[in-house]
């Protein structure tokens, strides 16, 4: 708040190692928005004991984007089983896992955002790597789109899309499939920047402007669809970025964010 | 010859280095067959100098193409401009420098084969990263199909695209894009693996096998389209089959041909 920042998306392993209760009680006190709630889904398993495992993380995920009054709880699909090589496979537990998981959501009124992430992750982390992918499996899932109560200023589906500029930036499809999510379903923006000489398959994304991707021209993409919640700031970066002092990232990005975002 | 191998896709560098000449006359020496030309394409430059540079360079790998008697030669589009963001701009220069190149691949008698590239060489290498993608270039520039003279085997469009797994193993319109690309725009089929550690963006590649990719499944979808020619193995891998005895390498592609491929 010091430095003006009024949202935040704050990772499970941090809010369940302060104690969901106690990590929610601090957020409200400091008056900011939770944007979205990082992370859950995962959904392929080796056998159904591993999907049931997952499913019931899943369901605590959604519960606890409830009590720190998160707007959207993000999905990463997960990837192939170790030793599976039955992506199809995997992309049919992801829209099972998903399916399964969609009631609860609504019932805690917390709307679920499927993140797709690079091709390049598409073995490890996720095998859902396009927004066009995405968005054809909340069309499969929730047509309707149908809102999730409470009241938000934002119409919201009760399943949509978290963007992540780092993930799609390259899609030649990705202005029109932003057209297609529209408001309803673009739940959350992440901005970041692709180096040119990416070093990392994980950790070297870049600050906004330090990279290659024409991010306020997707960001008026975004906001032209109807978007109107925050841009938010991922840099997964030990190569640069997280050994630098705290101070001087946020600055940084408060700085960036004015001037390339 | 001595291991059986029957088919050969030699690089530029190499061919250029021995002589085009000479090298046309050891392959045909050897009764290989070229399977395809690696590679040109590299279209998007900062200037109309670098585009005209860029596309005599291509004109000479046709000719070259032409002189070892190759049945294609393999595009990949190139990356951005150096200080460019604009990926619109380099996809209009990939579609304009193609369009520019095709009357002469027609009149020299080779097909051109589109590659798409993983999209994380999106920025450096290729803004052509998906077989959609490079299928819309090839209906937009080639729209009849129209066949190369020169009485193959193989009906052949003059554009096509060469489908390598290790870049377009995960996307999930894969099927569907190779029964569109039909027998006619399959020009080049080239396999690998994808580790799922992957260490390195460029240089990591899997031996068949090794990896996640369900190669016999893609490679039947290859066949039932009508795909009659080789499978060609690429692995880059400074990271280990490099540091290999060149035997040890055949011998083991020539294995894993028989039972991963």
């Amino acid at each position: 708040m010091r430095a003006g920042i009024t949202g935040i998306a704050p990772w499970r392993d941090i809010v369940q190692a302060a104690g969901v209760e106690k990590a929610g009680n601090m957020i409200r006190a400091a008056g900011l928005t939770v944007t979205c709630y990082c992370r859950a889904g995962l959904f392929p398993a080796a056998d159904e004991a591993g999907r049931r495992a997952a499913l019931d993380d899943n369901r605590r995920a959604v519960d606890e984007a409830a009590a720190i009054g998160a707007r959207s709880l993000v999905l990463i699909a997960g990837g192939l089983p170790k030793g599976s090589k039955d992506i199809a496979g995997a992309w049919r537990q992801v829209h099972d896992g998903i399916a399964a998981l969609l009631p609860h959501a609504l019932d805690a009124g917390v709307p679920l955002a499927i993140e797709p992430l690079h091709p390049m992750y598409a073995a490890d982390r996720a095998c859902v790597n396009t927004l066009e992918q995405a968005l054809d499996l909340c069309d499969a899932l929730d047509p309707a789109g149908s809102g999730v109560p409470g009241g938000d200023a934002q119409a919201r589906a009760a399943l949509g899309v978290a963007v992540d500029l780092y993930h799609v930036w390259w899609d030649p499809k990705l202005e029109a499939q932003i057209a297609r999510a529209g408001k309803e379903r673009l739940l959350a923006f992440h901005v970041c920047d692709w180096l040119a000489k990416t070093r990392d398959l994980l950790e070297d994304r870049g600050m906004m402007g330090d990279g290659v991707i024409e991010i306020p021209k997707i960001r008026a993409w975004v906001e032209a669809a109807g978007f109107t919640g925050y841009s938010e700031v991922e840099i997964f970066s030990s190569l640069d970025w997280w050994k630098r002092p705290a101070d001087e990232v946020l600055t940084t990005c408060i700085e960036r964010h004015r001037t390339a975002v």
